[in-house]
C-alpha cells in the first residue's frame, strides 16, 4: 500500500504500467543502524513473490551470523521444501565467497571485493536473480577496491526485471544519482545514548 | 555489530550486562515508508533466537497481504516442523481478530482497536511472546481509540524481557518519550516523485 502521492508524471514516453513494473535500485545508507534491517525486510516481500533472492555481503566476519541470515535460510528450505516463496542464495566474504577456490589464509580484502563485484556483474548480465542484496557494498566503493564508474554502468544498464539493494553508509554521489529509491534513517533516540551496548537478537 | 559508540556511562544502578539484556521499547514513525519493514526485519532477529513473535497489525485490511506476513507464516512452520527458530503468531484487526467472536459485519473501528490492545495487555501481563511488532499501532492512539496513558503504563511497567516494536507515523510524545529506540526514515530520493505507483515485490 503506496502511502505516497503520485505529484507528477514523467514525459519518459513509459506506461503507467512500464513504470509501474520498472525494475529499482535502492540504496539504503545514512549513519544510522537498521539500514540492512530495512533492505531484509524488503527482500522478504520478493521472496514471497517467489523470485530469487541473492545476498552478498562484502564485510562482516563470516564468524558473525545475523538473524537475517539464518531467517533466510529457512525461507530457502520451504521453497525447497514446498514450492511457497523463492529460492535464496547467502555469500559472505568474511567466509570466502562460496564459489571461489581460495579459502580464508590470503587476506587480501581488495581482492575478495573485486571478485565478489564481478561474480555479481556475471549473475546480473545472466539475470540469475530477480532481488540482489549487496550488503555494506558501500564500503569497497568508498575504499576504491571496486570501481564506481563500473558498478553504476552495469546497474543503470541491467537486463530484465532486476531489483538491486544496495546498503552502508557514505554511498558514492555517483550510485544514488543513478538509484530510483534512496533511504536514510536518521536516529531519534537511540538506548546507546545511555550507555547501553548492543544486545542479542536485537543488534545481530 | 553496533555501529554506535558508547558516549556516555548512565547512573542508574545497572551493570553493564543488566542493561545489555534490558528489553527495548521501539518506535519507527515518520512520514517515510520502511517503518514496518524495518520493524519486520529487526523481528527476524528474534525469530532466530528462538523467541515467540507476536505481530498485531492494526489498520491494514485484511485482503490486503504483505509479503512479510507469508514470509513469517513460513517461519513460523518451520519452527513447528524443525524446532529451528522461534513461534509465530499474525493477527490482523482487518481481518477481524482471529480470538474475537465477531467478525467482519459489525464495522466498529474504535471498538476493534481496543479489543486488539486489551488482547495485547493481556499477553504482556502473562509475558506470552517476547517479540510484539504492533504494526500501525499509532494510529488508534492519535484516533483517540486507545488511551495512550494506559499504553505507556502497561509498556513502562511490562514484565519480564518483552521487546516492543511499534510502527505508524505521527507517534504520540508520550510514546516517544517512554521509547528506548526511536528510528525515523528519511526519503532522499523516491521513484513516486517521478510520477511511479507502487509496485508487487517492493510496496507489498
Amino acid at each position: 500500500m503506496p502511502q505516497g502521492q503520485v505529484t507528477s508524471v514523467p514525459e519518459d514516453g513509459l506506461t503507467t504500467r512500464q513504470r509501474r513494473n520498472r525494475p529499482l535500485l535502492v540504496v539504503h545508507t545514512g549513519a544510522m543502524k537498521g539500514k540492512s534491517t530495512a533492505a531484509f525486510g524488503m527482500a522478504l516481500r520478493g521472496w514471497n513473490q517467489g523470485w530469487s533472492i541473492g545476498v552478498f555481503q562484502f564485510v562482516k566476519s563470516a564468524k558473525w551470523k545475523v538473524g537475517e541470515e539464518e531467517a533466510f535460510r529457512a525461507l530457502g528450505w520451504v521453497h525447497e521444501q514446498t514450492g511457497e516463496g523463492g529460492p535464496v542464495e547467502w555469500h559472505k566474504m568474511g567466509a570466502g565467497w562460496s564459489w571461489s577456490r581460495k579459502r580464508g589464509d590470503e587476506e587480501d580484502h581488495a581482492a575478495d571485493a573485486a571478485e565478489g563485484w564481478a561474480e555479481i556483474r556475471r549473475r546480473i548480465l545472466a539475470e540469475q536473480h530477480r532481488v540482489y542484496v549487496l550488503d555494506e557494498f558501500t564500503y569497497p566503493l568508498k575504499w576504491g577496491w571496486i570501481d564506481v564508474h563500473d558498478v553504476v554502468d552495469v546497474l543503470v544498464n541491467r537486463p530484465g526485471h532486476q531489483h538491486v539493494i544496495i546498503t552502508g553508509r557514505d554511498a558514492a554521489p555517483e550510485l544514488i544519482e543513478a538509484a530510483d529509491l534512496v533511504m536514510e534513517t536518521t536516529k531519534v533516540k537511540h538506548p546507546m545514548d545511555a550507555g547501553q551496548k548492543g544486545q542479542r537478537g536485537i543488534e545481530w
